[in-house]
């Protein structure tokens, strides 16, 4: 259903298509070659580049109904860059794949772009590659990279007597999932933390100089991801539930708060252990403790039930 | 159909997969975190990284019927990697995103893993990190990272009397997909040529020591690919058809070996501009030369007829 007014990705030509995306995603700093050559150029000042990649799926990740481009934009972006935020480094590029089919409207293929560029420049980077091709369905690939001003922080050094501490919400993304299934009106907030998530970038190069042991972003819930710190520190961590933000908007929003904390994923919250003296900025919430033991994650003493997921690494 | 011996993707699970491909996949140096944390790290002592993404989508890039899944792993990390040799750079790594059917046959998924392991090694790279997902078909994106021991060489710098130079196979991609789409037997390193290519990699660092001028990876053909040059340097190309290597095996396979040579592409040749002094290596074939005048490339002094592809940017 394409015409001048309204072209489709296929109008476009996928030359078109890369020039008009192109547009929308300026370079940012420490770009020496961008979008146009066979690769990007980027200085890396710490001598040491963090990536990671993630894809993002129509109908697995995310539905046209409920998403506007730029929704997917963000989202695409904003998983990637908290896994370069997660190691403390700071995000500086993304390089992103675009299948999709020829019938999409041009208008989403650019409120794509404008979502990855404004969530890459929130986190200090920006777009400098890509690559486009044809299918039946809308599939992202976001390739993050960042710098490091120190060494790394991986899942692998939590310390029995480490604090666990968290920054960024917890159960928003469940919570505003339920409200847009249940076509719930009010809790913007909750809908939007679904929507666009809006991982706290800086909190993580802040934990590393503040000496992080151990950082992961919360993608899969809380429960999930700190289990999966237990196993690479081979230690336990302990959960104090009422160390958690339970209160409004959730408490009034979601079926079952607490378990929207514990095992909500996709807010890209950051937690991490840092060693117990360590004093923390007020966005940290202390949360628990790391403990010896066997690699576990425990709420309040106990295995908190139904927490699939990190215990596959067994 | 998947049972016990012969399991598939969902048999394994995401990480029973990702476990099993990360044993396929070992790091290479300069790897300091790899497979397994939220981000890679690794060295990159030039201070500058290069970085490029390239998607493989089944049906479209391939199909598994003429490709084994090995087959397809190199072909996926030569597109990408050929991209960092043609900026000059030396490839360090790659991040692999799989999206495939859980009813993918758990084997095919490990034959993907042995190909890219296999082609990243070749190139003096390895795989630090990688997504997956489910999807209807199988879709691969990668994106390859390499390091500048000096600056990059982009299209944007050819110069009136610069020679230019190829360093790979031409054709041979084209004509090995002309013999398997007949059904054709013998010329088996042109079918393999198709199935997985063979790019210089050392080629393009090379050329950079050389002092190349432009550079560009032969991905769409000679002639497009040399147009990007064109554009990108404001320079007219001629290129020399009795310079090109016709002969055989493309002389006896190809219905038309000129025009295999001049807009075969997937062959990942390097083509590249040089100072007309430079005394270039053997296994640099002259092929034409850079003049002053509008961007085109012409052969033998003319258009050649029926060249898509690089005229849509102007």
């Amino acid at each position: 259903m394409s015409n001048r007014n309204n072209p489709s990705v296929a109008d476009l030509g996928e030359w078109g298509l890369i020039a008009a995306l192109t547009q929308r995603m300026p370079p940012g700093s420490g770009v020496s070659v961008g979008i146009g050559d066979d690769a990007a150029v980027l200085a890396v000042p710490g001598g040491q580049v963090v990536a990671a990649v993630d894809m993002l799926l129509e109908g697995r990740h995310f539905v046209r109904e409920w998403s506007s481009a730029r929704d997917v934009g963000v989202k695409a972006a904003a998983r990637s860059l908290a896994d370069i935020a997660a190691m403390g480094a700071e995000p500086s590029a993304l390089l992103v794949g675009l299948a999709a089919p020829g019938s999409l409207p041009a208008e989403w293929a650019l409120g794509l772009a404008d979502g990855l560029a404004d969530e890459a420049k929130r986190a200090g980077a920006s777009v400098v590659g890509g690559d486009t091709a044809s299918a039946d369905s809308v599939m992202i690939s976001v390739t993050a990279l960042g710098t490091l001003a120190q060494n790394a922080v991986t899942r692998a050094g939590a310390r029995p007597g480490d604090k666990v501490a968290v920054a960024g919400h917890l159960g928003w993304s469940a919570a505003g999932y339920e409200i847009l299934a249940a076509k719930a009106q009010g809790f913007e907030e909750l809908r939007t933390a679904h929507l666009r998530p809006s991982p706290p970038y800086d909190a993580g190069p802040e934990a590393a100089r503040l000496g992080a042991t151990a950082m992961i972003d919360i993608s899969d819930g809380l429960l999930a991801d700190l289990g999966h710190i237990a196993d690479a520190s081979a230690v336990a961590i302990e959960v104090r539930s009422s160390a958690l933000d339970v209160g409004d908007p959730l408490a009034t929003a979601a079926s079952d708060p607490l378990a929207c904390v514990l095992t909500g994923g996709e807010d890209h919250a950051l937690v991490a252990a840092f060693p117990s003296r360590t004093e923390l900025p007020d966005r940290w919430r202390v949360i628990g403790t790391v403990h010896a033991g066997r690699p576990e994650v425990l709420v309040d003493g106990a295995l908190y039930p139904g927490t699939p997921g990190w215990q596959h690494f067994r």
